[in-house]
């Protein structure tokens, strides 16, 4: 029988066609990060987002091995014993999956159904991959970079271990960090354990998990993950452009108290302080706006004090709350002059959808 | 405006009518256990199913009192250092959510969505129930025990602190910790910190988390996630039957590898161990047959051997795999002569569901 009765092309759903079992699965094995959990500088590791393409592999800490092949000088199979010797740093990244947004796509690409929750800042150790890439002695014909995860299935028919490749250039520059421990804890099983990719600035897809081997090659990558699935493609045609750095977000941390069902938000009469997060994987975030009117009329945030670029920053802005009901919404726009839109551009893949988020309010007395 | 245009009644899933964007919202914040993680004894405390009512609290844990209060000789008012010094147990115990299965009920039930994943097993450090309650001296006057956690919101229009009662028979035999840890660490903040009760052998609804109050009462507690929320009714005029003890359930560990969508499984052809875990919240597991027809034909797995009957019992049958599709499914009897079924009784909460579960496997060459 072929592989394409159970792996089948990707779709996109029909109008007004609610969220399907298949997309309830993944949702309930891939979480979101409760958005009250903003609150947090650094996300608890079992609040980051997690998002698992095929299964958290069983692994064998103590035999596991990093290939490093290909187009280098010196071939190096090094266990977690020798990377956890070398000089190691800590650094804190935001992450969020490339597929964020999705959700409220419309029409809606079918896949991981996230809203806007797909996001986490943990703090990662581990040794730059430049330093690695060196220590190997990286060959003039090296192009693409390509890291390969512990973990296995089958995507669209096309039956693959995780792999992801970067170029040489980006590489060497975007401050990758070949990462054993998630907020001073080996990594969790669904984190990465024992070792992984934390590729700062980048969406979660390029930080490949379980990481076994680094190959520098000498031609573009063209594997799964590159080539078919992270594109931005305007239809089933579009050959696309490729996923990249994070697009600019800022999320409000819901004020007041929720309703169970539509987490729609009741909050007293008086004056409250709306905070949130904001980031860009292209360039720093240089201005917030909240607005309670749905984006008729907004007031900048003030920022938080300038911290690690590759991290998000916390914003906050007083209201007012008189009774009645509202719509809280929030934008970023970073130093390069992307701004958040208020409706992002739809693409087939539900890539990248920065979308401003909604959130209802209803202020009593 | 009233309550009700934002926080409205319970309703039912019209025929054919696909997952909600609001259901959706509960799916990301609310995850399950990764059924790959049953390959643990103990859930690692990320992977672990989580349902928060509400959001979760912000806790000032230095200046955190559970008090003790009602019918009782002696009102307390611990903090956490008093309690931690305390004989402390740990015990091991496999919590499941009420509502798991809910979401393949037909029709669905519009709460929170779960398949089968709303499980985890863990090992909770606290002091036992009883201890606290006979520190206190409970008079003869007390009917049901009531306990209060922090976290506050609304739900089908009230508003209310997360609380639920048990009878103080029950609360005197269950075996019920008043746990500060979860497999050896703090609790997470989404699993209760700085302090919860575990009630083994119910479902999770009676384990409140952020617990803040424990009140001796001289009648029968009619709040609402007792008296509304977790009941087994047939219709909204039903008034039902409360929802207690945890209906057996097996669960099988997915085997080969996963399809990234349709979560389908391929498997080589050959000789291969089927794994899950079993457990019952009425009695110990005694028994658990695997089909790999549906249902159609059933083989006796073999259990592991016996360990704490508060937690899940793994399982084990082998399989020799040859190419063709196939149906997986599990079912496990406990010793009180209660069989999972592999269609439970419809009721309009969605409540216990322990249908068994289906897996689709392709055996290729």
């Amino acid at each position: 029988m072929s592989v394409e009765t159970f792996s089948t092309a990707s779709r996109v759903a029909g109008k007004g066609e609610g969220v399907t079992l298949e997309e309830l699965q993944l949702a309930a094995r891939n979480h979101g990060m409760p958005l009250e959990a903003m609150r947090y500088d650094v996300t608890p590791a079992g609040l980051h987002y997690v998002l698992v393409h095929y299964d958290i592999p069983a692994a064998d800490a103590p035999n596991w091995q990093l290939e490093l092949t290909g187009c280098v000088e010196q071939p190096l199979s090094i266990g977690l014993t020798e990377l956890k010797a070398m000089n190691r740093q800590i650094v804190r990244v935001t992450l969020e999956c490339a597929g964020n947004g999705r959700a409220r796509q419309d029409p809606r690409p079918v896949s991981q159904p996230w809203l806007v929750e797909a996001v986490g800042t943990a703090e990662w150790t581990g040794v730059p991959l430049t330093v690695l890439l060196e220590h190997a002695g990286v060959r003039p014909d090296g192009v693409d970079v390509v890291f390969t995860g512990a973990d296995h299935g089958f995507e669209r028919g096309v039956e693959q271990d995780y792999q992801r490749g970067l170029s040489l250039t980006e590489a060497m520059e975007v401050g990758a960090l070949v990462a054993w421990e998630m907020n001073g804890e080996p990594l969790p099983p669904q984190h990465g354990f024992p070792l992984r990719l934390v590729v700062p600035g980048w969406y979660g897809m390029a930080s490949v998990k379980w990481l076994r081997s680094i190959e520098v090659i000498d031609h573009e990558f063209t594997g799964f993950q590159n080539a078919v699935a992270y594109r931005l493609r305007s239809s089933a045609d579009d050959p696309g452009v490729p996923v990249t750095r994070i697009e600019p977000r800022a999320l409000l941390i819901p004020p007041g108290h929720p309703d169970f069902m539509s987490r729609a938000r009741i909050l007293k009469t008086g004056a409250v302080v709306l905070r949130g997060r904001a980031w860009s994987g292209w360039a720093p975030v240089d201005l917030v706006e909240v607005s309670v009117d749905g984006g008729a009329s907004w007031r900048e945030a003030e920022l938080d004090a300038e911290g690690n670029d590759l991290a998000w920053r916390g914003f906050s802005v007083e209201w007012d709350a008189t009774p009645g009901e509202y719509e809280l919404t929030a934008r970023a726009r970073d130093e390069s002059g992307r701004v958040q839109p208020l409706q992002a551009a739809w693409n087939r893949g539900g890539f990248a959808n920065n979308s401003a988020h909604r959130i209802p309010v209803v202020v009593i007395d």
